[in-house]
């Protein structure tokens, strides 16, 4: 790969042929504009224009996916699709993500040459890996803080996910950790809200946590919602640091890219990134972003967890796209930048078996919520069935063979296997 | 409007009942989850719960528009749309925009229950008001500051887009400046890249613009794209600052929303709002945002310009759609918050006519690249005719007859008027 450019492959529909649609594409985010100006000489264009890489033709279709495109005179009913990758010279914008989404994303959704542009690949050179650093934790740094090894860190999530006051909370944390699980994190909803703020919040949490630590000699790592504005994220995060926390979560799509790149060059514990709103630019299958290139970018940014749905959960996205994102975040980039894939939504123990059988990884974290805290033998009998869902998947026993000599999971099987 | 609640107004397409999908999404942003759990008490939902406030059926479909959902049994094959508003109690998140976010759009996009979601409208309590103070110059200070009353402010971009050395870009300031325009920005592509580094394009910029001011008395306003990671932002800004700079441009969707908040709190100068990457949030009519939504949190975020497109652009967004924006970025919020229409893209002095008549305001930044510097009598007269072709639109006399006493705009006629 030519370390002097970016490459970026995109999914394309056009009423125009797929080689001209390619070129306007590559004119609108470099050196065109409607209609020629002075000073636009080719030599400008040779050293600053984006270059058409590769053009793949896929199946025509005959409606346009999106609204507003325009037909050229004699158009023949056909709207062209086709995988199109551009590279751009670096120089042209540095290693800045910033930067880099105004180049290849820029307006490109908007033009009349297109009925549909989805973002599917992101090629970055090393000048990235220079300018941001990444996870700090990552998959082993968080393995080294919870002390689990060889299996899924296997969690939970605060529920309800509104609504506790800190004494009930403090309630919940207590029997969660003295249940022996791994992680908890708050819910998206719930960061430093008016009728609990977070700097109560975390005093009882941390109570909790320490002294369940205290008995059993295991801190569970909870994952303090911190997401706010800029300067609010570092009071927020200090909060958690100074009371001993040992995880902080984000909505990256709250916070931007550049609030995360910014809260990892100072965050002193892992950074568990949570993906809501995501679907605003990825459900539209010829628009927005696909999430295996947008992934990068997080990673590059510093998350160190990263949210991608789970198999059978109660969201749109298909099995196949959950797989490709788990695969994505800890394929290595730039020789590391592994992120930990977080598994969740309609999770329990049933739903290890599927996802081991389609990445054969352990290195993912499984949150499950209902399907631990509202197991019928509490939440100790939910967190045991979800080892033992993972077990059986890893020796590959079929979960019912190995429910019958573990009654956690068979209680499971029993209250979340008949949907 | 009941100030301890914020109203979100999407449209839905469901494959259940709209009163259910308005449950469901009711549900998942505040106290619901796959399975009930312990804790989830009728008290719990009816102070935090998020409630209906109002369905208003819309035609339905025959074909879902997003992938992904899931009929229920006995289907009748109609995909119901409707305007669907919901209220969110304020104390679960309180006025914080990121927080916000994750509540009122969050996971909504990839619920099963629902083929199409949009989120048209936002109405925000005052506590939004208390806690983001807005743009500090908006329409007025911009106004006072380019000395330009009673007629849109008339601007370039600078071209070609990308690739100009210092030394080219300070030749190209100074004709455009010698040629009286009221404002110039730099290109969304073009912020700090290493072959043109900020501080020497300032420090060459600031020359021609001051050699000019102190020629002519008025001083251009110039729009230096700052966009980059949070810490850099800031040195950019006091780069412009210091340097005597009146103006900086951020592309918001490469920042953030808490970018720009964070932005505002320091800046001394007008922000200038790009939109760029925003049809990436918008193009699917079911998907998304709604720009007369999502402009509420430029503002209150401290946008002094937002851009809007233009009318007859060379983008797919129709003239309807850009004329709501522009009304939309005036209209007053919690009291204020104007922030000054950006219009732009395939713009020259005929297009004046259009706007004006569809929206009776000159309060608009009107942008011309090549309708201004490509005009065949040079910048100049190009700016002149920008200014006649909104004299003619205002007075109502048709462009074609002012033209005959009014050489620059005959001749932009001549140049633009065919297409």
């Amino acid at each position: 790969m030519n370390q002097e450019r970016v490459y970026a492959t995109y999914l394309v529909e056009t009423p125009d042929s797929l080689a001209h649609a390619a070129e306007v594409i590559a004119g609108e985010q470099s050196t065109g504009t409607f209609t020629a100006v002075p000073g636009e000489t080719d030599a400008l264009k040779e050293r600053f224009g984006a270059r058409i890489e590769r053009i793949e033709e896929l199946e025509p279709v005959r409606q346009p996916t999106l609204p507003g495109s325009k037909t050229p005179s004699g158009h023949d009913g056909l709207y062209r699709r086709g995988r199109v990758t551009v590279s751009f010279p670096l120089h042209n914008f540095g290693p800045s993500i910033p930067n880099l989404m105004s180049a290849v994303a820029g307006n490109l959704y908007e033009l009349q040459q297109l009925s549909g542009l989805r973002l599917v690949d992101l090629e970055l050179p090393e000048a990235f890996a220079a300018r941001y650093p990444g996870p700090k934790f990552g998959i082993a740094g968080t393995r080294k803080l919870t002390h689990v090894y060889d299996r899924p860190i296997l969690g939970t999530i605060v529920k309800p996910s509104i609504g506790l006051t800190p004494q009930e909370l403090q309630r919940m944390i207590a029997d969660v950790s003295e249940a022996g699980l791994d992680f908890i994190k708050d819910d998206e909803l719930n960061a430093n809200p008016p009728y609990a703020p977070l700097e109560v919040k975390v005093k009882a949490v941390m109570e909790a946590v320490e002294r369940a630590a205290d008995a059993s000699g295991k801190k569970i790592m909870y994952a303090f919602n911190i997401t706010g504005d800029i300067e609010e994220m570092k009071r927020n995060h200090d909060l958690v640091v100074r009371a001993g926390g040992n995880c902080v979560m984000v909505s990256i799509m709250s916070v931007g890219l550049a609030g995360l790149a910014h809260l990892n060059s100072y965050s002193e514990v892992p950074i568990h990134g949570h993906r809501n709103q995501w679907g605003m630019m990825t459900r539209c299958p010829l628009l927005g972003f696909e999430f295996s290139a947008y992934q990068k970018l997080c990673r590059l940014a510093g998350a160190d967890h990263l949210h991608v749905n789970g198999l059978n959960s109660k969201f749109y996205e298909s099995n196949e796209s959950v797989v490709r994102s788990i695969e994505a975040c800890a394929s290595p980039m730039h020789g590391g930048y592994a992120a930990m894939p977080v598994v969740s939504s309609a999770q329990w123990a049933g739903t290890a078996e599927a996802t081991y059988a389609a990445t054969r990884t352990v290195d993912v974290m499984h949150l499950a919520g209902g399907g631990i805290l509202a197991h019928p033998d509490g939440a100790a009998a939910g967190f045991e069935s979800m080892k033992q869902g993972w077990e059986a998947a890893v020796k590959g026993i079929p979960m019912a063979e190995y429910a019958k000599s573990h009654p956690e999971l068979q209680r499971a099987i029993a209250k979340y296997g008949k949907g």
